[in-house]
């Protein structure tokens, strides 16, 4: 009897001990966010070619959240949204110099992400993670924008596109920065050969993040890595081991260099035994770039158009959360959710409350993923483009207030955001209001948004007397932040970031002049 | 040592015998055809609302053939090619009424399977299988034409599509068939309500599925199932435990209880302990009916167009094929296959030589599905529609050597197979001959035929010099069958099916008055 107790005692106290430790320590956040990769890129979600076997297990071995969105489609406003938890209305990523209009940090942007913002790594120090970024940053790259400057301890990556190569003496390339200081710069000691498509930077980006996690494990310190990786923006590359691997070309091949990698880093966790300490999730920044498609753009499925758009192709995103333990084993959670529900949800799982002093748009999915995927926390999705509200989505209904592909203008030289598409009326050329009858979609019936809901139907006023008040409620409580992509200036591209003196790769810049950046879609 | 070697006697004769048997008795043959059902209707070819849980299964446990076609973008012709191994266009199951019609078996249709073609239960036969056609049969509704006058030993369903209700004075409504004789009629003793879109036939396509499958385990005997459910072909059904239970509507609801019924079948294999000795194949007989959608049509994933096209989206076919223990789980094969593979195949399986004295269109897959899923058969695929070669695909290059979708007359009174997508000199609205200079689209990179390859360019010319021969070749070995489908008869409608006199059900029909069918599109 007492040698049973005594077994039943220590049982007990090693259950009490075990999930008091859960609760106590926090899990390590592990976010891999991928550029223009689209909703049908992945297998699981339907792309005919099956590259991605890594990111189809992680959603067998975790849940799939097919109606997870990007705040809008395009880079930089994403990410910001993705970082602060809040719409880029909100945080300043936008821009107020015409109606509408897709903003981002081309090199000659004066902005950045505003001081007023705390960003994820920031709220996270507050639990003692140490955090670090891996690949693009994106949210202003003059110095005091940076992400040592905001947060984050480690940065391996870069601040822009990787757009080039250019003439040094009219613009310059993009730095690589390994932490506060670059290290050298885009087609000059990173290589990108637009000819073939090789490069071996998603592998650097491999490296980076598999050390930066083995670092931490080693130090029993919890920590947030932010596994920007960004091979699938054109140009599209890919390392000389996967380039003609692909059904697809170019986009295929680096698809599978980025699942081999998202592969690398899952099976690393359960070689160092810390899977079921560390919450992963895998998303995209916008929908695929169909303007590069068929050679350097992905594929958004069955949904409407593409990046830069408002449409489903535009904004609906892969996502993955994987979890061992904790996030039940295949399923699927058909629950609204978006890229700022990733900070609200990383900061419920280190225990830590969200800011009080400002709006945070981001939900807390914890409840979702942890407990009950069947559960469906009842909030909408608002799509902007720019400084206007252009969509609403609540339930399985959307309803589009504004309309807008891109302008005749554009579309004529031949940028075309909906290649092959055309929904009269709904991807129109130019800036069509429909505040007074929106169009409406059911999502579920029709996810390519091809058959408006007639007006006159008791299924359209029905939803219309629901999404109505709440896109009334959105409005008033709306307190615009101050846009940070409105100036433009060619001194304050990347002549010379931190780091440039040691390595003489320092560049002069033309002496300041300001203006205001034209954002022509 | 005696007992020891008694023992391992037993083992080694025991795993003789079993491995003879084996080889020696042909398994069972399952071929799941669905009705309109489209590639991206399955959640584990991305459909957002991921309603096939059991398909999605089956996928994991067998193989996931993403290059699947049809033998024609329409009913008659692909179930008249599954049956026979044989292109529709030689087994006689088109039309030459006009250049390039679409042409099926309507309730008017005099034609139906010719006596000449030899189906697949009929080969079958020489190996003792017995076989049964459960649901619609399609390829004939005279009473010459019908299954057990064609090799079927049973029979329950319907000799055409499910429309009506009709006024018997006019039309009569579709007889459903036991066997030989008619057991009532569709809208009077089987019932489907097209207002709430209930229906329990799903349900008894299901129960007589598991019912034959039970009767033939039990008697031993090998077996052939069809199971051709037609739940999604419009008017769409589905019964009342699974109406309003997916986000797509009724549509959505109708592949629930398909998706459970494979299920349900699946699990009983399995409960008879007969799943290693059954090989079960799960397609659909032409891509969704875009022109039903969203309400009561289907999804094409990312494929342009749909049903009554040659466009991939009217072609390309969700399949899976299932054997555990002889299929290897959680496969996909890119083999380039198609619906008269499953004759070629199934009688590979069955230890039957193919019919030597004609031509047969299907190869034998069991190389790629037993031994090598990586195993790449070289073959193209031919499009037809009616008596015109459309296109042909080789590897990743599809070439259209005609394009139509429908009529400028037809679409101008809303018929669109296309809708909401419009690519500029392709979905093209009259007959376009590009035989001259055919539009070659690079499947890989663009599944969606999106963007044509430039002609000048040496893709181009390198794919045109290795289709070009192929076409050739096609063409001078083609003897086209003598068309069955060009006249009709308001006479041989089904006015007074066998067993009509048993039930009261003989309705008296018009004089025959023949008449050139009009085959629209």
């Amino acid at each position: 009897m007492r040698a049973a107790s005594a077994v039943t005692l220590t049982f007990l106290s090693a259950i009490i001990c075990c999930s008091f430790t859960l609760q106590l320590s926090p899990p390590n956040i592990i976010i891999m966010l991928m550029d223009d990769m689209g909703w049908g890129d992945l297998g699981v979600l339907g792309q005919p070619s099956k590259e991605t076997p890594n990111l189809d297990a992680m959603a067998a071995q975790g849940m799939l959240l097919p109606n997870f969105y990007t705040a809008n489609p395009l880079c930089s406003p994403s990410r910001a949204a993705l970082l602060t938890g809040r719409l880029p209305v909100r945080n300043g990523f936008y821009t107020s110099n015409a109606h509408a209009r897709n903003a981002y940090t081309p090199q000659e942007i004066v902005g950045g992400i505003s001081k007023e913002e705390i960003l994820l790594p920031q709220m996270l120090k507050k639990k003692g993670y140490v955090s670090k970024i891996v690949g693009k940053w994106h949210l202003g790259h003059r110095p005091q924008y940076l992400p040592l400057e905001n947060g984050f301890d480690e940065w391996f990556g870069a601040p822009n596109c990787h757009f080039g190569p250019y003439n040094s003496s009219i613009r310059p390339n993009i730095p690589v920065y390994n932490n506060s200081e670059m290290l050298g710069r885009y087609y000059e000691e990173f290589k990108i050969d637009k000819e073939t498509g090789e490069s071996n930077l998603t592998q650097l980006y491999l490296t980076e993040g598999l050390d930066f996690i083995l670092r931490q494990s080693d130090a029993q310190q919890p920590f947030f890595l932010y596994w920007a990786a960004d091979a699938t923006h054109a140009p599209v590359y890919a390392s000389k081991r996967f380039l003609g691997k692909s059904q697809r070309g170019r986009y295929g091949d680096a698809v599978m260099e980025l699942d081999y990698s998202v592969g690398q880093i899952l099976a690393w966790l359960k070689t160092l035994g810390i899977e079921n300490n560390t919450f992963v999730f895998f998303t995209s920044d916008n929908g695929a770039a169909l303007i590069s498609a068929p050679n350097e753009g992905g594929s958004n499925g069955p949904f409407l158009c593409g990046k830069e758009t408002t449409f489903e192709g535009g904004m609906r995103e892969p996502a993955i959360a994987w979890w061992p333990g904790h996030i039940k084993e295949g399923t699927v959670s058909f629950q609204l959710a978006n890229v700022m529900d990733l900070y609200t949800t990383s900061l419920a799982l280190a225990g830590i409350s969200p800011p009080e002093d400002r709006t945070i748009d981001g939900l807390d999915l914890t409840p979702v993923l942890l407990n009950e995927p069947h559960l469906l926390l009842d909030r909408p999705i608002f799509y902007y483009r720019g400084n206007e509200l252009m969509a609403v989505r609540l339930g399985q209904y959307k309803a589009h207030y504004w309309t807008w592909s891109n302008s005749w203008e554009e579309f004529k030289t031949g940028i075309n955001f909906c290649p092959g598409q055309e929904v009269p009326g709904v991807t129109t050329h130019n800036q069509k209001e429909h505040t007074m009858q929106p169009i409406i979609f059911h999502l579920g019936r029709d996810p390519g948004e091809k058959f408006p809901l007639r007006v006159l139907t008791k299924e359209y006023q029905d939803v219309l007397s629901r999404i109505s008040p709440v896109v009334e409620q959105h409005k008033k409580n709306m307190i615009p932040g101050i846009p940070q992509l409105n100036m433009c200036d060619m001194a304050v591209m990347n002549w010379a970031p931190a780091g440039c003196e040691k390595l003489g790769k320092c560049l002069k810049g033309p002496e300041s002049k300001p203006w205001k950046c034209d954002w022509p879609h």
